[in-house]
């Protein structure tokens, strides 16, 4: 097709030269369970005799779920295949694939000078999470548009019958988290801080600079870990009986769990484990950890740690009654429900 | 949660109750081969022994793909799952599951009086062809937006080894497609000249009325039918040495198809199935017939129909050539190249 694709034309990338660079990149040696990849109508995937699949989407919308004058494109990237992978490892599956559909502005396709196009910073973000988890990108949809939006959608394997769910917690199991809490919220509002409160919203395409001394603090926000070695660790030994990730907050994500599982929960606020920077508040209401809750009988011996993430009871599951809150907290002071007063679109 | 779902709050529906809303109209009895639908971490799919996946995902941007004050909200929920239906039978995959993750400005979720909401209607659209096909919807993510967006996700299975790829052509193979051509440009210039040339894009979330003697003419591209049995159909007879759906027009899908496979191919113009309304550029160069594109072998007996839709052939598959057009098109007068015309993103 002379003259339409494989060139820088004009003002950006053609969709066919994009779509090309983006296979040229996301093709890595042959994945195991990965047999065709981008470049046919579908990719196709094969998993374990034994395995089912587990498939999750999860949008991040400019303005939204990141700010292009805030997030650097690489934790763009990052940030928006971690949210499809914790919910993989919230049911103990193994990656098999990422799928990724893009919508962009022109401006987001285009090098400047000697300054990478936004896209390829958000890929190189992309892409160095997946090789972590050896996750081969394999396939999706590329468009203009008026807003940066992007869509993940992870296919992952679990053994059949054994996927964590959120609806196996009964009354007297233990709940757990791994990791600590608070972090990727405390690590937003320094991000806050650093913008300042007069920019506003999207404007301008420039993420802004993060200084050295701030990116360890930011990390937990900008770069969260999903635990996937400890949904399948979890998996393995057959102890948890219900599990989720914390992606809008304990207090919401807590609800969601009791929910599904027709149970209420007590969580001991003394034994929260907060995470350095965070307050109480940003443990309980913070999103965006993508650490795991999770439950397990009362009789499961839970290790300390899990491939070098601490695990921490911090209640526990009982009977749902019409006149009790869902969610209990259990302070020096006394118990008071605990609301959910995490993050929720559309509210 | 009190307060916070279940509500038709103030202006809108919260995010839960929108997801609560979903779930319920989703949930079907039980579908083969889906485990767990909506209201986990993720759906969890169970192909049959002997079976691998096929995924696809599908951008649907207003504006771009569709135009909020052009198409009915059921025209748009039909489309966007068409679109993804339609990898599948390209593939000859059957359906799985569905996945649908929907971005939508605050007030297409509102009911105004006695009208439902865009939403309730573009889900009306999407599962009447969901249902036509035994397709659950299984999951997704749902956002506010500042437009509207849908990616559609799908996953289906084919017997291991059978899948119809884009890359088996082979010189002598003849070509083929199913159905007509041009009928979803022709009905979409119909739309255009019914919208008139003043309407701003995509001002008013209201769209059109279609009056009713203009239904039939618009439908191929309201309402496009993606061609599963057809597709299916193929992978049992195991007679197609190639295939793609006609989604960016004959001139350019055809240019893929050479270019996976890396051959050459002649289309003689007098054999292409013009579909009643539509002009030969509209038939060459018309995106979103949906119709299948493959190629078999010249000692493979092709029926004229498969499940009621016609199969013409079209052309054949020769050596690719440096100095030979990939594309050759055969009329009275000779041949020329035919040239990607269809419709690209990003161009």
């Amino acid at each position: 097709m002379p003259g339409k694709d494989n060139s820088r034309s004009g003002s950006g990338l053609s969709e066919l030269a994009l779509v090309a660079q983006i296979r040229s990149r996301a093709t890595r040696p042959s994945a195991p369970g990965l047999r065709l990849g981008i470049g046919d109508d579908c990719a196709l995937l094969s998993p374990r005799a034994g395995e089912e699949l587990a498939v999750t989407t999860d949008l991040s919308i400019a303005g939204r779920h990141f700010r292009l004058d805030w997030h650097p494109p690489e934790a763009v990237g990052h940030r928006a295949l971690a949210r499809g992978l914790s919910d993989l490892a919230a049911m103990g599956a193994r990656p098999l694939a990422a799928f990724l559909s893009l919508g962009l502005p022109r401006e987001l396709t285009i090098a400047a000078g000697h300054r990478p196009a936004w896209i390829e910073r958000f890929l190189d973000g992309f892409l160095a999470l997946a090789e972590a988890h050896k996750t081969p990108l394999a396939g999706g949809d590329l468009s203009e548009s008026p807003i940066a939006v992007a869509d993940i959608v992870m296919v992952g394997a679990v053994a059949r019958g054994h996927a964590l769910l959120r609806s196996g917690a009964r009354p007297g199991d233990l709940l757990y988290v791994t990791g600590s809490l608070g972090a990727a919220a405390a690590g937003l509002a320094r991000l806050a801080e650093l913008a300042g409160p007069s920019r506003p919203e999207n404007t301008g395409l420039r993420p802004l600079r993060i200084p050295r001394k701030l990116e360890l603090a930011l990390a937990p926000h900008l770069y969260p870990q999903p635990r996937i070695a400890q949904g399948r660790w979890l998996v393995r030994h057959k102890l948890a009986s219900a599990a989720l990730d914390l992606s809008d907050g304990l207090s919401t994500d807590l609800a969601h769990l009791c929910e599904e599982s027709g149970v209420a929960a007590e969580v001991d606020t003394a034994a929260v484990p907060l995470a350095a920077a965070a307050t109480l508040a940003q443990a309980l209401n913070g999103g965006e950890d993508y650490e795991l809750l999770f439950t397990a009988p009362a009789s499961a011996r839970l290790p300390r740690s899990i491939s070098g993430v601490p695990v921490t009871g911090i209640g526990r599951i009982v009977r749902s009654q019409r006149r009790r809150p869902q969610v209990t907290l259990i302070t020096q002071q006394g118990r008071e429900p605990l609301l959910s007063q995490g993050w929720e679109h559309f509210s």
